[in-house]
């Protein structure tokens, strides 16, 4: 392998790519990238073996060939370089070593051979379809918050998918929260299998859909999920095991509502949490006509009250939750006005923005 | 206590004090901020039993009065308040609770009296002088990375100052390097005593003559300090112990000297310390005439090495430095060019910007 490629070429795949690879990796092959140098172009390609990642750079090939070498080192050394500059890349010692050179600049990297690299099974992903990048990222800000982190409870460690008649879910819940969205049914998308798209998964599928602009593609079958953008491919395993059916918990019934504006809503619940302490304390909302009472009472520390305007009518009501899942609900409403749609301090809390059908969260209560 | 007090004439001198105030203090007064309301003004004080903060804001005064508060609660509480807002505090229950109101925003925070206060050991500071607030941040800049954290020499935990014949002096020292800087003595700090500031009062000295404009006004005594900027007065104690006398450290017949671009050098020495790994292997530094060779041999990684111009004259000469030191001292030079004066590979280098004989570092070299 003898080529000559663009620092800057080379630096945004590569930083895409060292952000799979695992730090202390049981197998030294997966801390590395594999490069391949043909017809025009440098392959890359990562593995932590639950996600594969490759991406390709336009390279003046002089020698075609392939090795593997430490991603993380690889990554700081063309971070490292001055941008702008050329960098020549040189097989040593049968593929032993890489040699790279930059200006005044050389380094010798000890690689390990392509032919001990774990490629991706290879695998037909029949359900093809494209999504705007804009929507994808509403999907997962609007999801990823109520994702599981408990390990015993793996099926619930990502992002849910399916398709039903003219609509594309997603969905997360760790139990005490779901979030629930829902986009038009992209073309190829329907009949694809129910799928679960673990959360480093979710995490790079995010940051990619940030870069991209335009649609992002999409290739799922019932073990794995693919997607593209801005050059870089990511293929990643999905959670095998059965999403439990979220949509029995969503209430139906709920008929108290309020509305509030949810700028002043999240001021308000940011100050009382600040009495909440480490115990997570429960934060009480007395709804009443036009006003809402927010209180947090901790006899360690004292108490918090704060009134917000509300429009709620009915019998007044009384009802706790957690102060950082309301905290983490309201930071993810993309609307002015929030609409809690209630049926008693015991039944879970209906949240949706005023204006979106399509978004929804349901709270469970804490006794306060 | 009856007060009010705008929102932003709280927050600054709440969040400077909040600093001092340890997050999990053994006597729990000691996680409090005294606040004591009295003719016009709201005085403010934390401790940590070696640094004692005090600070003050004008604020409508009722019914003048003194209680202490959890700092860090308290101290989220007004940040988290709209800005501009007016904050009402009363003290209840003969003290010991305050309630803190603004808007519709109520809080009420269990307090403990004055009179637990571990008040400021009462001592005249005798030597008092004023200097430049971009003067205390070059001295801090240029010495702080040096400060040993080595607890067992706690002596060499700090900056130390002192003064001769028109010169005050710092230096902090590791035992691996030495940095020195002087300026030029200021009015009546002649005959101070010789003084180590430690690590924590040295942050929050580089923290407020950042944010001061002007001078920054001193008073030392054999066993504290104190300083003040932006309304803000901190006392803090000294290290009691001797510091070395370090300048029999500084070579002085160093006669082999480099000139290089410090951006040039900085560089290359970032780049080659990548291969250094994390058993820090150090950097070899060949010297010839016209260039500086910089290389590092990692037999679990690799090879890195760098070719910088360099004006040197003499016989060639090899010597190794710690990468992250050379990294450390580079990013501190407060020049274009960089002088490097060395005897042997055995012996300590001298390191000095270009232009300033004020500034200088000792740097000792290492087996590569």
């Amino acid at each position: 392998m003898h080529i000559t490629i663009d620092r800057g070429a080379l630096l945004k795949p590569l930083a895409a790519l060292n952000r799979i690879v695992e730090r202390r990796p049981t197998i030294p092959i997966l801390g590395n990238v594999l490069l391949q140098a043909r017809g025009g172009h440098l392959r890359l390609q990562a593995t932590d073996l639950d996600i594969w990642a490759e991406a390709s750079a336009p390279a003046v090939v002089d020698a075609p060939g392939a090795l593997t070498v430490p991603a993380a080192t690889f990554h700081d050394i063309v971070r490292k370089l001055p941008d702008g500059c050329q960098i020549e890349l040189t097989a040593e010692g049968g593929g032993a070593r890489l040699l790279v050179k930059a200006g005044r600049s050389r380094f010798v990297l000890l690689s390990l051979p392509e032919e001990d690299w774990p490629g991706l099974p290879d695998e037909d992903l029949p359900h093809r379809f494209a999504l705007p990048a804009r929507a994808v990222q509403r999907i997962l800000t609007h999801t990823t918050f109520a994702i599981s982190s408990e390990e015993t409870r793996y099926y619930l460690n990502g992002v849910h998918l399916h398709a039903t008649e003219g609509c594309l879910h997603a969905a997360a819940t760790d139990g005490h929260r779901l979030a629930h969205i829902t986009v038009p049914l992209p073309d190829g998308a329907a009949g694809m299998p129910p799928v679960t798209v673990p959360r480093k998964t979710v995490g790079e599928l995010a940051r990619l859909a940030a870069d991209a602009e335009g649609d992002m593609d999409f290739a799922v079958s019932g073990s794995k999920v693919r997607f593209a953008a801005a050059g870089i491919t990511l293929t990643s395993k999905l959670i095998d095991g059965p999403f439990p059916d979220y949509r029995r918990v969503i209430p139906t019934g709920n008929d108290k509502i309020a509305t509030l504006d949810s700028g002043v809503l999240k001021a308000a619940v940011d100050r009382v949490t600040t009495l909440c302490g480490e115990r997570g304390r429960g934060v009480r909302l007395d709804f009443a006509p036009v006003t809402l009472t927010l209180s947090v009472t901790n006899a360690d520390a004292g108490e918090a009250s704060e009134e917000v305007v509300a429009d709620f009518e009915g019998e007044p009501l009384t009802i706790g939750f957690q102060g950082r899942y309301l905290s983490e609900i309201l930071g993810v409403l993309a609307s002015d006005t929030v609409r809690l749609a209630l049926a008693d301090a015991g039944s879970p809390c209906l949240i949706k923005s005023h204006d979106g059908a399509e978004a929804l969260i349901v709270l469970m209560p804490m006794r306060v």
